[in-house]
């Protein structure tokens, strides 16, 4: 059989365990050019959230009683395509789910020298790609520039700020919690990790930040963004990748209040999508792969065993409580 | 005598007309290198209420006692710099005043053979290059693209529209009442005025912008632009020129809450100052001066009489009683 996490209901706020339904459905066949994959990693990222909700967003919301969509790796169990074999290791938009069908043109065949499996969940993939292009494409950074992170201990902002240091910029990265913190220095490099929950993050800044913010990576929005408009430096480039600490709110709130310090600054703020740099993935995946075989990139995961255990994980690091990036061991 | 208005006390939230003083002082006589100018018009606006308040600004605040800072066009009584003569017709910051002095590289000479002096301080001076450059530079339109301005018939929205139909886009523009709504369609030449004080302001754009918004030119910013941002289309560019909305609020409100929808639009927002473009002021007054003696461009002067009377027509057009360009007649 195939367990599957379906969603049970749309959440209001916070998602809960019982918004999840674990089903088991037969394992499916492959039809024509279709490929059977058996997961062993699944990926749980924010925008998961957006797919959740019927609001409008870049993509189609899943349905109620649909499988939870997300990107897993794992091995081809049997391939009507002649381009897959059984054994081959290959990373797509699996689901929440031990067995999925896909067609072989959604599927990436992967390799384990650089790297195990599950980094093409994370530095290798789709997390690693959203920091390269947000941080080089949006941000501009040049040498000498202060770039500043939030989320800066999560799956994006972890290698944002390795590859900001390596550009010879100065990285400041906001987490929440001393153990992230931690990471922030010890782990990714940053030259000053703030805790946003414990610390004056305006006055943390001023200190951090003496020519002020030329470059903000933005995960989470919010007030915490109000504070850093406060503290940019003159033509910043402000790249919103994600807005995570407004994902669970139910009322929709108050309008954009301090864009006038982009008046100030003369700062340009910019949202984009990993996926509008397809045609250039060979390009940043050939990067970071460059990277990370130098020893010049690193990175750290926060696994949980079991499908069944994915509702519970993704809930957590949606309340901020993972350490890195999140990945369900299937 | 010289009349001069002074800043009498920093207001809290609106400003009052007892935060302003009407003081009589000499005439004063230029030293070297000095010009003494009487003022005929002065300009009036919003970026005044900044200049009043201490708050982090991209300029340094007026003090306590001293004169208003501000736009004037004048009359050259006396000069001690060659380059002026008595009887010449001037536009420099002259203050808040009947007389002034002023170094003779801070003025610029004008003529009337194309538009009245007071032009100078609206289509043909500042207001004007701020909506050439904001619209062109950072707003960046292509023909067939939907423009949306709010303060749409103030005295940079009303030149923007302008620019924005002429320049082949739809546009849509937002004023509050009637009277204002009116001059949107029947003097401006937008597309459809909404009345964002009457109107459900996000039906009424979804009718009006079908494709969605490719280009915001931003004069009041906080709950308008939140809807605004509700209907961008993909690859928006946001101009942010002013935010009148903020400038008279008393305690600072929350952060940016819906900027989620830029990456969901890979929209564009920035900040801008006119004073940027300073090296291309000659090509934007060119433009500008071309299209106003090809009868192409129009506006609408909002003129109060009296030095006395600037208080009051500052406080008005803040609460967005002005019809056009706030002008003082001295």
């Amino acid at each position: 059989m195939n367990r599957q996490i379906t969603l049970a209901a749309r959440p209001v706020g916070f998602p809960q365990e019982s918004d999840f339904a674990l089903v088991e459905t037969p394992v499916p066949e492959p039809g024509p050019g279709q490929v059977l994959v058996r997961s062993h990693w699944l990926s749980l990222d924010p925008y998961m959230r957006g797919r959740m909700s019927e609001a409008r967003s870049y993509a189609k919301p899943t349905q109620v009683g649909e499988v939870m969509t997300g990107q897993a790796v794992g091995e081809v169990v049997e391939s009507s395509d002649g381009r897959f074999a059984a054994g081959e290791l290959v990373v797509g938009q699996l689901g929440w789910q031990e067995y999925a069908l896909a067609r072989g043109g959604s599927l990436r065949k992967i390799e384990t020298r650089l790297a195990p499996a599950q980094a093409y969940l994370h530095v290798l993939g789709t997390t690693g790609l959203t920091a390269y292009f947000g941080l080089f494409d949006i941000g501009r950074p040049r040498p000498g520039d202060t770039v500043v992170v939030s989320g800066a201990a999560g799956a994006v902002g972890q290698v944002v700020g390795q590859l900001a240091r390596i550009a010879g910029c100065r990285t400041v990265g906001l987490a929440g919690g001393p153990e992230k913190v931690a990471d922030l220095t010890e782990l990714y490099g940053y030259d000053v990790g703030i805790d946003y929950k414990a610390a004056d993050v305006n006055a943390a800044l001023k200190e951090a930040c003496p020519r002020g913010i030329d470059v903000y990576f933005d995960n989470v929005g919010g007030t915490l963004s109000e504070t850093i408009f406060r503290r940019l430096a003159r033509g910043a480039r402000i790249a919103i990748c994600g807005q995570i600490s407004q994902y669970n709110l139910t009322e929709p709130e108050l309008a954009p209040r301090n864009l006038g310090f982009l008046i100030v600054f003369r700062a340009k703020l910019e949202g984009f999508l990993v996926s509008d740099y397809a045609h250039r993935f060979e390009e940043g995946l050939t990067r970071l792969g460059g990277l990370l075989a130098e020893g010049r990139l690193t990175y750290r995961e926060d696994v949980t065993d079991g499908l069944e255990q994915a509702p519970r994980a993704f809930i957590g690091m949606l309340r901020g409580e993972n350490r890195g990036k999140t990945l369900v061991k299937i």
